[in-house]
């Protein structure tokens, strides 16, 4: 069987069957009261060039691995970048890489410390994100039945964005330009995560992978079902303007939101509740009824 | 510019420039009474499945990782590894590539603690290791004019396998046995590092891009000369016996070694001496002539 048929998930079970013991698993690994996440980014997959600025795929690179840092309620303290380049690379292109990983740096409050380079037909951003716990971890594991499940913003403007890229067809305006930039620049959030862990929340994970794929790795990992209300999932408004019908499938179903998800005991005006953690199963409620949650998100392999 | 032309060193200067502040040029990053480090292996460049198992792959990643932090005398304790790989990749291959990590994790007694999968064309592996500093980290810089200089053990195995392989006449023997095995599981000297380090060495690096060209980062980063000793280079004998006259070359001038490069007061019977810290200059000293050390040694974007 190869990986296509496999898929990413299929696959990271497969590695937690090879290492029973191993902790792999949550968004990052704790160690002695750090938190440590790596995250590779290639150009082609998950950003381009003719997409995004050089400055952009360096702030991303750190982006997305503070994120898992920040699901983990950890603050970010280093990183190390691995650059994977041809030897056709351009100097300004490499210097404006560097220049988007000192402004997340600047934007996190973390130090590049160390890295590595190789040869790669594509651009490769091999980051390792470390950062300090003051406190119990945050992780995947830990949602109890009665549960509020929740999310820190809106969703699906990263998705609507790529696609507005993809089609070529970036229209004028605000909503537009919100969409593109949440592509190009990620916000982790770190602040909340720390808040969480302190508000004594009991699961959480970055949402990378879109919204119906995360909910069932953070229901399999606390063993627990999860129901989600539809009427409830905070499509971006700019996705709703943008995207038209397709908004909720953009919200739901594609990835690179970099919200947190959360399931807590109760919730505070600062969340956004998009439903519950129940006994077993995984289940969308909409006009009253109660049906399978859907399928969908990424997956490197088989999308 | 491009990559071709600035080169590998000529890089790694360019990001120590654009990051003034940084602590970035030792093997590894030393963070809170830890070492961290991140070397990316890609199928092609530093591998090849046709050469090397899948098993070699995974243990190599590890070792070349470990390594570094051999060089800065911290004990191996975590290992992260992003896996890039092509939807075609087989479960085999995968499972294979684990069960080297595994290995090399039981050698070096540490845990595989986290990760990631992406998709990539060629098989990619992107390891951090952290280790824990039980004491001073060794660094490049503290080399003093009169230390000694000295490695852990003979050179040249790895790029004699590399060789063999690669003009596909790798003869039969335990000579050329020795030769391949280097190149495909190399071994880090972890206990040599930490031995080092209370024994007092002033700087310490892996021999990973070739012994001269090691040489001159040791040099640079302590602002001091070395001379080393032609004769005194401890080229291993199998490499002698297979590559005849090209040895001194593979010695000296290609990499994979992993062996230790120290400079300290005074050797024991358990270091080969090479040379010697002196104020300035590159030198090699050859039938009682000092000449200049020649160039040399593995450039990722030159190479």
């Amino acid at each position: 069987m190869d990986l296509s048929r496999i898929g990413e998930f299929g696959f990271i079970e497969r590695v937690r069957g090879w290492f029973p013991e191993s902790r792999i698993g949550d968004d990052a690994a704790v160690i002695d009261g750090l938190a440590v996440t790596t995250d590779v980014l290639l150009e082609g997959v998950h950003f381009r060039l003719d997409w995004s600025s050089p400055q952009d795929a360096g702030f991303k690179a750190v982006s997305v691995n503070v994120s898992d840092l920040a699901a983990t309620a950890a603050r970010p303290r280093w990183i190390l970048l691995g650059l994977g380049a041809p030897p056709s690379a351009s100097e300004d292109v490499l210097r404006g890489i560097y220049e988007g990983v000192r402004e997340a740096c600047d934007e996190y409050g973390c130090e590049l410390v160390g890295g590595d380079t190789m040869r790669n037909d594509a651009l490769l951003l091999a980051v390792t994100a470390i950062g300090a716990l003051d406190g119990t971890p945050l992780t995947r594991a830990g949602a109890l039945s009665g549960d509020v499940l929740a999310v820190t913003g809106p969703l699906g403007l990263a998705a609507c964005g790529f696609e507005l890229l993809r089609d070529g067809v970036t229209p004028d305006g605000p909503d537009a330009g919100a969409c593109v930039a949440a592509h190009r620049r990620p916000c982790a959030r770190v602040a909340e995560g720390i808040a969480l862990r302190d508000a004594g929340a009991h699961a959480c994970m970055d949402l990378s992978d879109g919204l119906f794929s995360d909910v069932r790795r953070i229901a399999e990992r606390s063993a627990v079902g999860i129901e989600i209300d539809a009427d409830a999932i905070p499509i971006a408004p700019e996705v709703a303007r943008v995207a038209g019908s397709r908004a909720f499938e953009l919200a739901t179903a594609r990835g690179e939101d970099y919200e947190l998800l959360v399931a807590l005991a109760s919730v505070g005006d600062e969340l956004l509740p998009i439903g519950r953690v129940v006994d077993e199963g995984l289940w969308l409620v909409r006009d009253g009824s109660r049906l399978p949650l859907p399928e969908g998100g990424w997956d490197h392999f088989r999308t």
